[in-house]
């Protein structure tokens, strides 16, 4: 399969470096490539400059969020939540039609203090924007509820738990689905909450993530449905 | 230890059934006892009226919202969230100082639809109304995020799953820490969150709550922070 994967931060190259190392063609969508691999220090969160990064994926492209959508079959949207709708005007609504769109972020806002608040929240969610501003994108939300390198690796985490999927088009859960199988999640631990509009519900989920984060003092948790599936 | 349980619906009956069967002293608050007491037809969601629960637990007395509330040394409220405050305004103020408020409601809205949505949401909870409301109350919310059945009986659901608890006073979560434990909560599946500010977190669990409940068709499921307590 042919991915985009837009967005060169951390969570970016994790999904971005296992899509690679599954045998898959990865292109690495960015606003200003050449700016993106200029860059030498480390970024606000103190991790290596993306060009480090790159030198050790050779295999992975990065191009401008247009060129990297226009030459996928599924675009992974790993940009910060508030700026996903222009990152995906400028992708090209051209080019994300008909394609399963992978929305793995969250609106997390910091502009008013810590920890960040959810913009949109309660009556409405990211996933739902992108599914209103691109109606010919096929969105699916998952994956936005855990640490990226849980994402790409739940056995980092001992016992099951869980990864939600929300989406409006079967087809596009269905290849969602598969993906996530490839990164290791079993069957049992994937659950389908239904169309896109219970995003709302993944993405309110982040709030006690971070304060779990705070309480526990690390990021190697995730959540888990006991009971989902009963045996009676 | 003398409790009231304010709210006469499913949950108010279960917890006041649970604390009455382990030796407390427990009066249902409710707004009219001998309205209450009179209606003879089921509720809105086909539960038996309260009069019947009430004669099968002949120990638990009924009585004002202001005079359960004035005997009690803790108060529970299991009222519905958007008529919380006016209840406890009812309890009075005087009443609740220096009390320890167990918080155990959510603030659903079912005006817009269903499944209800949240108010408030975001940058404030229920929980954090109740304690600015009520200063000199000792607001703890806890186990507002699964199935009254499961808050009495976390057996119910097989293997480990937690319970959340929030609030500022450290000495009024020791004792819901207390009651919890025995209500059956093992000590390792109790996770304090931090201060009342975090109720935002645990009531931003009910849109995904109530989103399972449709996907999954049963309420015997709770959340679990799987990787809580990590080993490294």
């Amino acid at each position: 399969m042919r991915y985009a994967v837009l967005g060169t931060g951390v969570v970016g190259r994790t999904i971005a470096g296992k899509l690679s190392s599954l045998g898959h063609e990865v292109v690495v969508g960015t606003r200003d490539p050449q700016a993106t691999l200029a860059r030498t220090e480390p970024d606000g969160y103190g991790n290596p400059p993306y060009a480090r990064w790159q030198a050790e994926h050779p295999q992975v492209r990065v191009a401008t969020f247009a060129d990297a959508t226009a030459s996928a079959e599924a675009v992974v949207n790993a940009t910060p939540g508030l700026s996903t709708l222009r990152v995906l005007e400028s992708a090209g609504a051209a080019n994300l039609a008909g394609k399963t769109v992978i929305d793995i972020a969250n609106p997390l806002d910091s502009s008013r203090g810590m920890p960040p608040s959810l913009d949109p929240v309660g009556d409405d969610s990211l996933g739902e924007r992108i599914q209103r501003a691109f109606p010919e994108a096929k969105v699916v939300k998952t994956l936005n509820t855990m640490n990226a390198r849980i994402m790409v690796d739940p056995a980092r985490v001992g016992g099951a738990h869980t990864v939600f999927v929300s989406g409006d088009d079967a087809g596009a859960k269905g290849a969602v689905r598969d993906m996530l199988m490839s990164f290791g999640w079993p069957a049992d631990d994937i659950i389908d909450l239904g169309d896109i509009t219970t995003a709302r519900g993944a993405e309110m989920l982040l709030p006690i993530w971070l304060r779990l984060y705070g309480a526990l003092g690390h990021a190697d948790f995730n959540f888990h449905i006991q009971g989902a599936h009963r045996s009676a």
